[in-house]
């Protein structure tokens, strides 16, 4: 069996961003920059005043001096002329710094009426003055391709002034349940069956992580039935099924794509929950076959699905970010295969995380996963530990999930 | 000046969550929950398997013993018949134990051809069966209200049959962004004017904490087009506007506003960057005056516009969350305003956060801004600390900013 791993290595191999797409500044914030943004403009455009005050020659900058106010500029209003000897203009922050002008004296450090403006500090040549370009300067590379764009590289970009940027296509992922046992929510149950939850689930994690989810409809556990709807994924860049990828009697998916020519990587991996996870190619076309257990598919989908969409995005593909915890209770010790143990956090009175996996652990609690607010990684093989051992944990909703 | 906390819980105050729509499963991640989920079925609905195996009646479940095989029940298909003595019926995972049968042997513990299966170890009587309602009962209130709808909640909403949730509507944020020297990107730039970043920014920062953001045209600096664009505002459920927030000769929108009849309740707080906040209502809508600045805009959607957006949303509208990092550099004493830098995260060897603060912190720099992960919490009067010191971060991007 892969180790978790290997297993991530080879589905990222086969992985490549999506071509990009232009789209307006307002779509933008969360998609993935395929080209550097530039600064089209220097900011500050010239000096700017960083405060409310007057503008005047250093040389008259003393305590006491008494000089004509001769004008004022707004902030989109720049005063035309030129500061001389003995004169001020009055400025507020973002005002441009008039010609002739060298040294700003804030408002609080002055006396003035319409007229004359009396210093009460001295002032300091470029004190309070934001030169031209102290955030950027015209062809500055602001933003690299590759990154994830945050509400603020948005203003940054506004502010270099792009209305439009390039960024990754959002990959395209077809979800695909299949079993005879499942029913969509508030359709008809058939008997002993249960209602899929798993397509739902994982629409919310695909368009958290950045992709376009597409829900097929329910494939029975027949080859043909599997082959049918699988094909209705071909222009998806990713194809993700939900049970029936082990080889099993009814375990037919693995079938039902052979029979379309699947080029099969792998198909069972060292990891609870969720051994039976498969990942191979139909064609040009990525397949990761979740297990059937919602429980098992909501790790694996965290483990394997959200580097695999993230690649796609035009991302590195990077694990799922793990931190420190401390255990409030004894770990037992593990066997061959890494685990993932659901569990609630608290912060601890210094503000570390506190971490306390479930008593029951089977993969069939979906009511427990909604609950949990990590997971807790356990190594192959991990020895028993006492209650207060540090762990490495995975935050759930933290990443999409 | 009042306090940041004092201010919070002063706009939080006059929010109330809007009122609940009925959305579809597939639109519901990330929604907060308007009325609780109850679970319309019991799961599983009857006692099922847990492994691929034999079904058997416990006294037949010894080693050695040699059961006719009767039928299989694959997960969908129920075995219609009752298990008797000597007798066996295959199941998979999640097939509904038969009647007769209260034992189950997995497959691995068995040599078995299409007849008959014999025994290599020994059954225990509900071992390996995962009893009816072990997830969840009919009636169970599986998810409360004020739950902001995760991936897996929405899965345990779909279990529980579900096709529709009852959510909190997304509350309509206007933003007004005011200024003569500000232009939209692309659009002609005025002389010594720069391009509006704020309103771009905040809309994908509003998308993130869960509002529908209205970008309203740019006002002029003047009190009679301020008042106007405000007016286009009246029926969202917030009101952000940028700049002019002061009292100053060309601060406008405090005046603007007035001649609405704007019920101002505060315009300045303790706290840099940022202290002209202003908040009031103008009839029923809430206003949020933030600086023009735009880190200072940024740094105030998030420690009020945060918890104002969220407590629209139906959450409780907590401050943004904050955790503890070891400071790389040391602290100079703070005075009588909170502060918030700007800073860098990186993992220390143990797993816990390293901050370290940019050296310049002046508000106008949003290329710093977008670069940064962090600010650093400063409380008023905070004293001078070594390097090496714990200090309270808020992390930026896990925020929405």
């Amino acid at each position: 069996m892969l180790s978790v791993t290997e297993a991530r290595d080879r589905i990222l191999a086969l992985l490549a961003p999506t071509g990009s797409e232009i789209v307006t500044l307002a779509e933008a914030a969360g998609r993935v920059l395929a080209a550097p943004v530039v600064a089209r403009l220097t900011q500050p455009p010239l000096d700017v005043s960083a405060m409310d005050g007057f503008a005047l020659r250093a040389a008259d900058a003393t305590v006491g001096a008494r000089l004509r106010i001769i004008g004022a500029a707004p902030a989109g209003h720049p005063f035309a002329g030129s500061v001389g000897a003995g004169e001020a203009v009055r400025l507020f922050t973002g005002s441009v710094v008039p010609s002739g002008a060298d040294c700003i004296v804030i408002q609080e450090d002055t006396t003035f009426d319409d007229d004359v403006v009396i210093l009460n500090a001295a002032g300091h040549p470029g004190k309070h003055v934001r030169g031209a370009g102290l955030d950027f300067t015209i062809g500055d590379v602001l933003l690299e391709p590759g990154r994830r764009l945050t509400a603020r590289d948005i203003g940054l970009a506004a502010a270099a002034n792009h209305p439009w940027l390039t960024v990754h296509r959002k990959p395209i992922i077809a979800v695909l349940a299949t079993g005879d046992e499942i029913a969509m929510p508030g359709d008809p149950i058939p008997p002993g069956g249960i209602v899929s939850s798993n397509s739902h689930a994982l629409a919310g994690f695909i368009r958290a992580v950045g992709g376009v989810p597409i829900i097929l409809p329910i494939a029975l556990d027949d080859r043909a039935a599997i082959a049918t709807a699988a094909q209705a994924a071909a222009r998806a860049d990713l194809l993700i099924t939900t049970g029936g990828a082990s080889v099993g009697t009814h375990d037919l998916v693995q079938a039902g794509l052979a029979d379309l020519g699947l080029d099969l990587d792998f198909w069972k991996i060292a990891m609870r929950p969720g051994k039976p996870l498969m990942f191979g190619r139909l064609g040009a076309l990525p397949v990761l076959g979740l297990p059937g257990n919602p429980v098992s598919a909501m790790v694996c989908a965290l483990l394997f699905g959200k580097p695999a969409i993230e690649r796609l995005c035009g991302l590195p593909g990077d694990p799922p970010p793990s931190e420190p915890a401390r255990c409030t209770i004894p770990l037992a010790a593990n066997d061959q295969r890494a685990d993932h143990l659901r569990a609630t956090l608290t912060r601890d009175a210094d503000g570390s995380w506190l971490v306390t996996p479930f008593g029951p652990q089977d993969s069939s609690l979906l009511r427990r996963l909604a609950l949990a607010d990590a997971v807790v990684l356990r190594a192959p093989y991990a020895r028993a530990e006492p209650a207060g051992t540090v762990v490495d944990i995975i935050r759930l909703a933290a990443c999409g999930l």
